[in-house]
């Protein structure tokens, strides 16, 4: 990976489809210009180029993409350099069928759409095995060439017959024996016990839907299995190019702007060198303020940061609006460089759009792009996009430097399978990735910088550990979090922890031994609130409003420093501060509103010294968010608000956008960002 | 049913899965000790463990279910034992696939859920023939034995060629020739006779679904197929047990908590021994009153009581939440011991509930239970089961009781098919069940006794019979309530009344000659409101709204007590009341909110002496049922509130369940309730 | 089409279906008795007959249906006579599956319903074939023989294997070759270029729904596959009886009552001797006033008269409510004679009505029908149609007669389609009829005469022609336009338009040239907004809010006559006029509320003298609407609102309904509607 870190400049452009242009040398001419003047250096090629690569079986066409690889390095660019498996030509589907996915109804789908394949299918790895060798072989020493993108935004699953067979395959291997499968399943439920291992199939809504752990491991097999086929993509590219960076592009899910639901990124994160991922806020939306919507994109960016504890890329973004959310408005003057710029603040080292130039037909024609339909640089959209290329590289010293951050949170991705599988409480209002997001609040609009971790992670480093909601525990999380505390960390948890262990069987006897003592109570009920229902928690001499959940417990050591006040509990216990050998640990009994996170995390990290020293006075809509290396921090300050804002810092310094020199007291303009360097 | 009739308790317990613990000897053991501290006699085994008896084809394992059936006996309780057809194990769809059930789209299911096999299978008749005779040879004698619980809920349909098959075979059974067929469900219609019996096929969302007599002759045959299928697990059971009991349980539909529509239990019932059902009202919830909901409660105990005459029992209820509802929220101290109560005041001689103890994996381990994962006597829901365990051996004297009543309201499977079905009207604003209990609200709030009967029941009986909505009403029903009325009986009827046969065909030549005598009007015209409509009846002085519905009609004898007051029709009758014979038919022609039906029955039961004549000062929301023997009855009171209520009666007593004296006035704190006994 | 045009009477009828009344001899006589008794003179017969005219395969029943045909005509009715087609008999589908249609799912449906023949299947295609042969060889003499009815409401569209082939060869057909099929579609994104014919399967949701031009092809074969059918169809009756005119009834959309979506009633038209259309508004409903929807079937009926540059029937309307709406309300006293003078006042020669006698029994058994099942001429509904029956007799001199309209709207289905299809903007804002009916609005509102053609049509004959989301705007289309404005017209249009060409394929360099230099602006961007977004336009010194679109533009030559007042291009163009030769065109950037639209118009109206100059002092709620001859008006004065009105026109008259005189000052009772002749 020489070049990928000795290169100093953050990447700027995009993802590039040449070979929807080839009949168009004008327009091709035209991308090359308009490169240099946007100030892009880094295109995504070949996603979706199979059919334009191979255009009938055996026929191979890469003539085209030698040019484009040459004219790039020509003009001093990167390729990240794609396998076009994300999208199959027809003629695979029709001499193939078996490489068409088949959906939890058990049909087969029909050639068409895209990231569709089955990740099975013999053929299919075969035909995408020769395409990948090929590619590598042909642009393996390419000079243009800086990093593989992996297909596209792996997802989805088949469940055809060879994907049924590797299911069972993956679940004997897990299971000693079948007993052992029926005993984790609690298969007498419903008669559910197998008595055969070809008896098992994959969940369906015309069949099995509600063995739990039948779901789980089914999710877990198409983490594995999604990754197994990534793996079968990359040997040869592994092989051949050892030197050149792999990545695959990440997502989240919209249109709460989540983590991605559907794989365990925590686990795929250990097989790509970099991550990457695909980033869509819908900004200027009317339901939500934009600082509500700035704190999502800071989460789950210190997330995939958080993941390999190194720098990402944002492999795509948007210039202007997309064309798949409910309404697609445009950025307003002054977004685009204010929430390209928010990548960095948060640890990514690239800005890359997904396009670099709209097509001309089909579904994507009018998603935002670098270059319109009108192929002009006097375009609004080009010459924000300028702006940001210009940026990029003033800022380009930031490029590798990490984030220093006290504070994590805990998002584990079976966690949430579970919690979204479990029958009782509310579906409605369970919201586990949403209410991370909640907690996160707190530091986000105090310019803490805050890592959002798995519940592998090393616990050590960190002087706040934050985990709510988390239902699926496994006695060794349990016990790693005492010790955590015990040798003098803080660690938080809510309402809805500890019910099941990792195959979402409960735990007997009671809540877990090791949770109360870690936290010095006893959950008994946890009470599950109507919409319209409300309760209350007195604390720190106020009233708070609780909703959704409320939690019962006994008290087995811990200080009450919040109760409830209404209903047949008002009196009991809603929040306590359990001390732990070295370090404590806190209950949130109630899902409370942002008011109450604000106080209690307010508390805390004034207790533990967690505050942004740097912000003397901040402002909840202007976020500060620093880029360190060891003995250097850069330090990004945007204002995420219509109106111009003003905060006081502790040292003037110099925005390294515009070369201007700040005082200590910032003033920003309505969507301002500056860079602030410190030495 | 030597034993069911004498034993002198009322039954508490509920469905018992030991099959689900067989690896837990420890648990089982616990178990009794909780059976008795809980004060249970009574429990439901084996509804789903057919891979615990027979885990692989004729390897049958009963050693575990005789130890807990003697377990059981030698603690002095019941067992209610199940067949176990409501869900089979894996082994016998993978071998057979002749079991799973088709669905409407005429899609093969997969193995998975649960009471989803095929009626007709001959495979799953001959395998669960098996099965049972294996039951009731081993069990038939065993003195724990109380009473059979064929399957588990009844419900659904199957399309497969087999049902196709005796779906013809049923409509060749009821009609003569194809001819006659055609008749019936007016063939012509869109060229839809058919020419040959072969043609026919079940109705289907991708075949055929807009002939109204194809649809409802398929309900009744679901009904009867299931009826036939009931009568094929029962067959050796009856011939080697002909003393004990045989009963499956019913079910109500929410979330309005209406009857049960898929299955005509009026046909249903005759076939049972003794009525059983499961009602999981949504207590605390945030749309209704808690009085809303008992009274919803109380018509539907009513019904399953009325239907075979005798008393009843609740085979399943929740000691605190279910797991199904949109919220699950868990019941608040006290309402456990109302809601009991409430069951056995309206005739139910058991509080069994689902389910003893919360499993430990899949779907239903958060769904209430007896037993928590706790294993602990200390538990808040285990002690409110064992104050309701407590209060049923107290109260034991009514068991067997029945409840006089001088009123009925009619309610009609048939009819709410050929309704839901009718195209015309609104069908968002039909609500037939829903608009029954809105009639019924009047008698619970002023706690006079009600029985809910079909139209083939003996109507002699009562002197007021309420029949609204009677849009499906034979020739046969129309006679029948004319004699009624002619000696002496008052008949309410509603809008939608007398439109068609027992084919779903129209009557012709307008309005039918019968219901124009017996109401001394003819109706010419129903309109049908939007949501947001109104017009209003002026009735007693007063003006009411009137919604959704509004009959016009000419006078043919009727005296006016209702006149509409808005729209074209102003000033036309509304309300109208004819002498006929010795009796009275009234006539509301328009849909209207709670206040007029409290005033008009109001007046009416004043006028026919139907008030309750103990209840000298009630309240709304307090409820008063008795349960009466030939000399003797017990008076239920139940304050279905969040406040102190105060009633005044004409006796003072003594509360069985607390041994307190009590004077005529009775104060009763939110939720409590009283049963007081009367010589 | 000699007695078509030569009989003097406006047709006055329906529906009917004496096929499902051959065993009810006295029902078959008393219509005939009530056909005479509410003036009806025409007869549909024979839509839903097949089973009836052959029960069995080649067991042919014509004697029923000359009896029918005789009566008819001895009454002196007319009858038009339909092809069964639209309903097929249970034999045909079960010894020739493949006339069953296949969903775009790919399942083979059931026999069922209605409409639902494959258009493709060789079998159903001869044996429809001989059924009409049979039809005009037992019929194509007979006198009451007035026109032929194909089939009943084409729709739909069929996936089997027979319609996939015929689509494939009518993509060989189009395209020359496959790399033009792919150019068209722009097929390498996604990879989505095909190597082989033989790959292309039509849209499925389980396949290809993203390829826009994919789409685009297939709902244009869907529309001349039926067309292909229909032609089938009309063969052999065309060449036997070529003086009988022939129709095929078309259709609305619900419940926004816009043109029927799913078919090209453009090309369709091309094809019939006649227009006839089924209209159902839902009259007095609960969400816009009766003017609103007053409007919208005036937009409809102005539509198809306009298509053909003809009068049109209407060949089922309702006498009062329908069986399919959501909420099914009779008609008010008076609405009945009104709507059907709207539809004799826009252009039709007929009020036939589905139906004529309510069916005993499925799915229409509660559809409004002349006679109702009391059979009786006392009924309200059956005394409104015989009022209406006697008003057209009175009315008959309008026959024949056509609109003058100096005003065109633009409504282009293909438009339509690709603009659904879209992604970006908003699909919920897209809204394109409903927009065409707000512009619409002004003019209905104001009595002046409208066509609604399609941009195939002739503009020269128009003063003002209004355009308004031609977003596929061939470049004929745009020279077209260009040549009109340039020779003196008006050409009104709005924001998204003019963004592809007939493949669905952006223009490239920027908003068309064409289009730049007839509105002298160049469009740049276009914002979408969220619901809850509101901006503003400053137009004659006035506010009017803003909405859904915004475009924004550069001027090229252009006057502004409004300017955006809020967000980032406050300030900026938003309405522009633009001299251009001898005319002018105007572009409206944002889409806007009725206020601006009236008053914009209304500017328009008076500077281009388009003012309908008979009436002096208008209602908004009263329509007027005259039908000319060359040298005679006919002025239809219809007060579409439940209050008194009086508006002021230019001349006194008589009312040829009533034979009343009126003075200039007319007074219109709710829901009156007069008709005043002028010579």
């Amino acid at each position: 990976m020489t070049r990928y870190n000795s290169e100093n400049r953050l990447l700027h452009g995009g993802d590039y489809n040449p070979d929807q242009w080839l009949d168009y040398p004008e327009i091709l001419a035209k991308d090359l210009e308009l490169m240099q003047k946007s100030k892009s250096n880094t295109f995504s090629i070949g996603m979706f180029a199979w059919s334009q690569l191979e255009p009938t079986e055996g026929d191979y066409h890469f003539e085209w993409l030698d040019k484009i690889m040459d004219d790039i390095y020509e003009m001093g660019g990167n390729v990240i350099l794609a396998t076009p498996s994300g999208a199959r030509p027809a003629w695979l589907s029709k001499k193939y069928p078996e490489v068409l996915r088949t959906n939890e109804r058990r049909e087969k789908m029909l050639q068409g759409g895209r990231h569709n394949h089955c990740f099975s299918s013999p053929v299919f790895r075969e035909k995408i095995g020769i395409m990948n060798r090929k590619l590598v072989e042909r642009y393996g020493n390419h000079p243009a060439l800086y990093m593989w993108h992996i297909s596209n935004e792996y997802s989805g699953e088949c469940h055809c017959e060879y994907c049924q067979e590797n299911f069972r395959q993956w679940l004997q291997k897990k299971y000693p024996t079948l007993k052992d499968l029926n005993d984790a399943w609690w298969g007498p439920f419903w008669s559910h016990a197998y008595s055969d291992w070809s008896e098992i199939e994959s969940p369906s809504s015309i069949g099995e839907t509600m063995v739990h752990g039948h779901n789980l491991d089914w999710r877990r097999f198409v983490t594995d299995q999604t990754i197994d086929f990534y793996e079968h993509e990359i040997k040869d590219i592994r092989q051949l190019t050892p030197e050149i960076p792999i990545t695959t592009n990440f997502m989240a899910d919209t249109h709460d702007l989540i983590p991605f639901q559907s794989l365990d990124y925590g686990k795929f994160a250990k097989h790509v060198d970099v991550i990457s991922w695909d980033c869509y806020p819908a900004w200027h939306n009317d339901w939500e303020t934009t600082a509500d919507l700035a704190s999502k994109v800071g989460f789950i960016n210190d997330q995939y940061r958080s993941i390999k504890q190194q720098p990402f890329l944002i492999m795509e973004s948007t210039p202007s609006g997309v064309n798949w959310h409910e309404v697609n408005k445009v950025k307003r003057p002054g977004m685009h460089l204010l929430s390209s710029m928010q990548f960095i603040a948060h640890g990514s080292d690239s800005n890359l759009y997904f396009q670099w130039r709209k097509s001309r037909g089909s579904s994507e024609k009018f998603h935002g792009a670098v270059v319109d339909h009108d192929n002009s640089e006097d375009n609004r959209v080009f010459k924000e996009v300028t702006r940001v290329g210009e940026a990029l590289e003033k800022i380009k010293a930031v490029k590798g430097s990490y984030k220093k951050a006290k504070v994590a949170i805990i998002y584990d991705w079976e966690n949430n399978w579970a919690l979204n599988d479990a029958q009782g409480f509310s579906n409605a209002s369970k919201r586990y990735p949403q209410t991370l997001q909640e907690h996160y609040r707190y530091f986000w609009n105090h310019d803490i910088a805050v890592e959002v971790i798995t519940s592998e992670a090393d616990f050590s480093k960190y002087e706040l550990i934050i985990g709510p909601m988390m239902y699926l525990m496994t006695e060794d999380v349990m016990k790693r979090l005492s010790t955590y505390v015990q040798q003098g960390g803080t660690f938080v948890s809510t309402y809805i922890t500890g019910y099941v262990n990792e195959n979402d069987l409960t735990y007997l006897g009671g809540w877990p031994q090791p949770l109360r003592e870690l936290f010095g109570i006893k959950v008994t009920e946890t009470d599950t609130l109507y919409p319209k229902d409300r309760n209350a928690v007195h604390y720190a001499d106020q009233s708070f409003e609780a909703k959704d959940y409320c939690s019962l417990f006994e008290l087995e050591g811990a200080d009450v420093l919040g109760t409830y006040t209404e209903d047949f509990y008002a009196g009991k216990p809603a929040i306590t501060r359990n001390q732990y050998g070295q370090g404590a640990a806190y209950f949130i009994g109630a899902r409370t509103n942002l008011d109450f996170l604000e106080r209690f995390y307010g508390e805390l990290a004034k207790a533990k010294d967690l505050e942004n020293a740097w912000v003397i006075k901040g402002d909840p809509d202007v976020s500060v968010q620093s880029r360190d290396f060891e003995d250097q921090s850069y330090r990004f300050v945007m204002n995420f608000s219509e109106e111009t804002k003003e905060i006081q810092v502790a040292t003037a310094g110099v925005d390294l956008i515009t070369r201007t020199a700040h005082p200590t007291t910032l003033t920003l303009a309505p969507y301002e960002v500056l860079l602030l360097e410190e030495n």
